[in-house]
């Protein structure tokens, strides 16, 4: 029964203590309801004046800036209007003066021209005011906006005044490029005869697969509780359609990950998620090729999208006849040392040097010795102390931080190795040396990783230094060749992996479990042709038909040919992933393979991190209109939040009483 | 490490003993993964034969109908192409022979001219056939499909096997004309300058809104868990995307309800959620008098929407001057004894004889004696036994039924009142028979109802009976005026409704707690302005700026103006609806409303219903692809489903011991 408001002035701030609810007058809240219909947008409004001459109009929005009174009968305002638009306001009465900042108006007034610039010889350019002659108060507001306003000059709002920061510009503009991302995208794929199907949310959990969230549902008294689970991706459903005699599948899909979140992940996201029947991975990759590049033609901010082409230079992909480059997964992770490489620094690569290396002190498992080399990255020691002490900083690293070695004197430049503690001794030092060209003020990175055959790793230690270098103002500036987008497919992964032992402080390395194989992907990606029979004879050398478009280093999307035979998807899981309950987990796409479900492939596009990169942005919070915090919060309206224990009982699940 | 099927021929039939996994050979897994890319659909085939010569041709498809051998070297079949169409296949070899239905196939074969049709002299018809040359069997089919289509003639397959009652034509068109008509709707609004925005799904808990679902978060151990719900609608995102300063907004967005599932009702479900600012209810209703009629001009089986002129006579939406009928909530209330009436039979009235009727016997606060005369229903007693004994079915209404009587004599005509049981004596029967022209062969049904004032029970007796009668097919066929379908706006809802008690079998009348209020609709609905007074001094008798609009007796959708001053919105959360925590759960809205949030009003369409209308079916299950069960269950994939107890453990919660 109390309020955070004190009456019906509209100027009477938030306080924090709560008076009694009190109906406000009815003139009060009438006065709210009663607006002309007769309203333009500004832009409309200057449109129709080209004339110059004064024209009396109607216009809707906020109260911009600060009402300033420059005479004793006269103010100054900026109104904004619903499409952000602002116009100057004239007020020589008193109506403007009594108003706040973000109070929601609607004025009517005649627009005349205010001044006249001479921009060039040849055009005029404009300037128009409203002078004012009513003001009706459609809705106030409280001082908060215009407090934030000034302590937060750049918009960066606290979150749980998100409904403050979109009213800017800038979000406005991020929120009007997603949808109209998204039209183009439906406006392609419509004309390459793809169907928007939905498909359900609430689906059934995997017991293994523990990053799904769960939904309780009503039973019985007594009764064991069920549970349904968010989807993660429509990944089964689709393939079900597949099944259905449904050519061209695709969907707007908004997908759950109950992860651990990081800023460019959120618990709800949404992707582009497609399949084709009928169809393998080349038809998909071309799907893209068509799909992609258009898009951002029209949308990026950095301009056309490149790639590499056959010499491994950087070229637009129209001039690549239309091909994005393909990149081998063992090429990625031996270069670049991830499988998702920044290609816009193509020639920031990783050298193998385990040839010089022939005894070494390396561990058995991780035997290449390779150095990333920063060509000219500093001046003097200090100046490689401030700029790349994070180089060696282990608290970015998972495992093992790279050896860091600044050249920083001619003597060193022939014996920089020596330097490399505990790290193998090279047969020919000069040698090396000449042969990486080393000169002062190249700093040379080293690790150690897996064989080229099985990496595992990923990224490597130098992945992870390669990107930390590109996201430093300094390495972006000194080893990236383009601000243009810069694409590539990443391709021939392995099909499994050894399940990898949870990660501990001291543990230098990652330790496999050899015997035990997960699918890097999913379990419905299918072997590539050429290496069929090793799923009988050696299943991890096995590579699968997915690939992965990389842009920037950011993952946009990736997809696969799938596995379209009962037989061989049953063997899969139970004989190579040792899946115990197949039946019960997947028995539904198994009995749909068994009854004529055609071969299939398919793709999801990240859609939240496309929008940040065709918007120019490092955050998808920033394209999300009310995205979760690092925590999984939405601190707008406070949820998750707690609920009486009594709620559960329908569910059969109560608190946990340990 | 079982399999269904035994071996990797593909004619070995779904068995129930399973056999250990084995991998398939290799030369047959590869088989199907190899198909040419120079394939055609059927209609592109046709397209370019028009000269009637042979061409050699690629298809894929289905074998739709089991192959049948016609002499010693020729079998027939049909091709079912990824468009639904299908073509002749004739094999004078043995490949055709060998094949099942449902079989996934390439065909390369020799399209020809099968035979000319002289349907009228000026117009020649030709069918084709295709010369099979070979046939790659990209997957097969188990005898499961055939099976199923020899005892499912309709297609009305059993709800796990979705996939194949999918590939059925009548549902390829479902799927496909819930995409056109959801293309056509964003086209509309897109037009209109509405942006989609994507609201959250994962949301807060209404404490008292019970039926949500809830998804428990991964919290710390021995702290309370915390909850997500999932958005019943998007609501309160959407009235805080207008306090973001987004003029128009759309979303085509995903709802979920934990309900007592009904034909008509799914766990989630689809709506095209809307919302403008600085807009009222009437610009609302003038969007959707755009966008409805236009796409059911477009999409309609039944042709263009019909609406009620000021007459109450049907009339084209066009020829009503693009105006839909605005009926108030108490005229559906009395005339049609529901709010959402079936239109297509507009003189199928309810007649109020309480002024008839000064001393009754009837309840208190069920004042109004009824009737619903179904005019020339039946020829004699045993016709009216056979058609009409449902309508006096007491299994069929919540509470009493209504009191029935045939007119099946002269004298009936004048005293068939007497019959009526229990029910009070009138004054004059000879003039209300006169009155209500009764006639043999009319059927009198009686009840009571509240008075016009305050009529919460809905629908009412006879409401649900009109609602039967106008179900059933002799019903439909007597009272119907078109095969069109209706429209009207339902406009002047009470804004309150008493809470009422839970139904027990025994109970004649609904009971309610008149102290105690809840929102007809929700909350954030604004009162209608002439009642603004009544909020104090009498809030049952506001009506609220809500407007449903009702399609044959549907709810197509609804809305309203919303609140937008937060001093009122807390004195209806507060002290009328007595929100005990309205500052917890709707803390972010009335900041929001503090701070400069315009006017808005909104409307959603339940798309679902929509796209079952449109296509001419009862059942929105037939235009969901993969649909829920009456119990929740997706039979396909078989959820919800148990999980071990222990993964619930990062929630904090466990199952209940009672």
């Amino acid at each position: 029964m109390f309020l955070l408001k004190t009456g019906v002035s509209h100027h009477n701030f938030h306080t924090l203590t709560r008076l009694p609810a009190q109906l406000p007058s009815k003139n009060f809240v009438l006065d709210k309801f009663h607006f002309s219909k007769e309203t333009k947008s500004i832009k409309q409004l200057y449109e129709t004046q080209n004339t110059g001459s004064r024209v009396t109009c109607t216009v809707n929005g906020w109260i911009d800036t600060k009402p300033k009174r420059i005479g004793k009968n006269l103010t100054f305002s900026q109104l904004r209007d619903v499409k952000g638009d602002t116009v100057q306001l004239v007020d020589s009465g008193s109506q403007l003066k009594a108003l706040n900042r973000e109070d929601v108006i609607q004025v009517n007034g005649t627009l005349m021209k205010k001044k006249e610039k001479s921009v060039s010889s040849a055009e005029n350019i404009f300037e128009y005011e409203i002078q004012v002659e009513k003001i009706s108060v459609l809705n106030s507001s409280n001082e908060k906006p215009s407090q934030l306003h000034e302590f937060k000059k750049d918009g960066n709002y606290p979150p749980e005044y998100r409904f403050l920061q979109l009213r800017h510009h800038k979000y406005q503009e991020f929120l009007r490029k997603r949808y109209q991302i998204s039209c183009k995208l439906r406006q392609l794929l419509n004309e390459e005869e793809f169907l928007e199907i939905e498909t359900p949310i609430l689906f059934k959990p995997t017991p293994e697969g523990a990053r799904e969230f769960l939904v309780p549902t009503r039973t019985k008294e007594n009764s064991t509780p069920s549970f349904y689970s968010l989807t993660q991706s429509p990944q089964q459903y689709k393939q079900l359609l597949m099944a259905s005699g449904v050519f061209k599948y695709f969907q707007v899909a908004r997908c759950f990950r109950d992860e651990d979140l990081r800023a460019d992940r959120q618990p709800e996201f949404t992707q582009i998620d497609m399949e084709m029947s009928f169809s393998n991975g080349e038809d998909v990759m071309a799907l893209l090729e068509r799909l992609v590049p258009t898009t951002w033609d029209q949308f990026s901010v950095n301009s056309s999208l490149l790639t590499l082409n056959s010499f491994g230079k950087l070229i637009s992909i129209a001039d690549n006849g239309g091909k994005i480059n393909r990149m081998p997964y063992r090429t990625a992770m031996s270069v670049y040392g991830i499988d998702k490489p920044d290609l816009r620094a193509p020639n920031l690569k990783i050298l193998d040097l385990s040839e010089f290396n022939a005894k070494g002190r390396l561990d058995k498992g991780f035997p290449v010795f390779e150095v990333l080399i920063l060509k000219n990255a500093f001046k003097d020691i200090d100046d490689f102390k401030k700029n790349w002490s994070f180089l060696g900083d282990s608290n970015n690293y998972t495992f093992r931080a790279p050896v860091i070695q600044p050249i920083n004197d001619e003597d060193l430049k022939q014996n920089w190795f020596e330097k490399f503690l505990g790290i193998a001794t090279f047969e020919n030092p000069k040698m090396i040396s000449n042969y990486l060209k080393l000169q002062v003020g190249d700093i040379v990175c080293g690790s150690t990783r897996e064989p080229s055959t099985a990496i595992y790793e990923n990224p490597t230690p130098l992945g992870t230094l390669r990107k930390l270098v590109l996201q430093s103002s300094l390495g972006k500036e000194l080893y990236m060749e383009t601000k243009h987008d810069v694409a590539s497919w990443v391709v021939d992964f392995p099909l499994f992996s050894p399940v990898t032992a949870p990660v501990k402080p001291e543990m230098q390395y990652p330790v496999y479990e050899h015997d035990k194989l997960v699918s890097t992907h999913h379990p419905f990606t299918m072997v590539q042709l050429q290496d069929y029979e090793k799923l009988n004879s050696n299943p991890s050398q096995c590579r699968g038909q997915h690939y992965d478009l990389v842009i920037n280093g950011v993952e946009l999307g990736g997809g696969s040919t799938r596995v379209h035979d009962p037989i061989l998807q049953d063997y899969i899981f139970e004989n190579i992933l040792k899946i115990e309950n197949a039946e019960e987990l997947f028995g539904h796409l198994l009995r749909a393979f068994e009854m004529g479900t055609p071969p299939h492939a398919g793709f999801a596009i990240g859609f939240d991190r496309m929008c940040a990169m065709l918007s120019g942005t490092e955050s998808i919070r920033d394209v999300i209109a009310f995205p979760k915090s690092i925590t999984g919060s939405d601190l707008v309206v406070k949820s998750p939040s707690k609920v009486n224990e009594e709620l559960l009982k329908p569910y059969n699940i109560s608190y946990l009483k340990r």
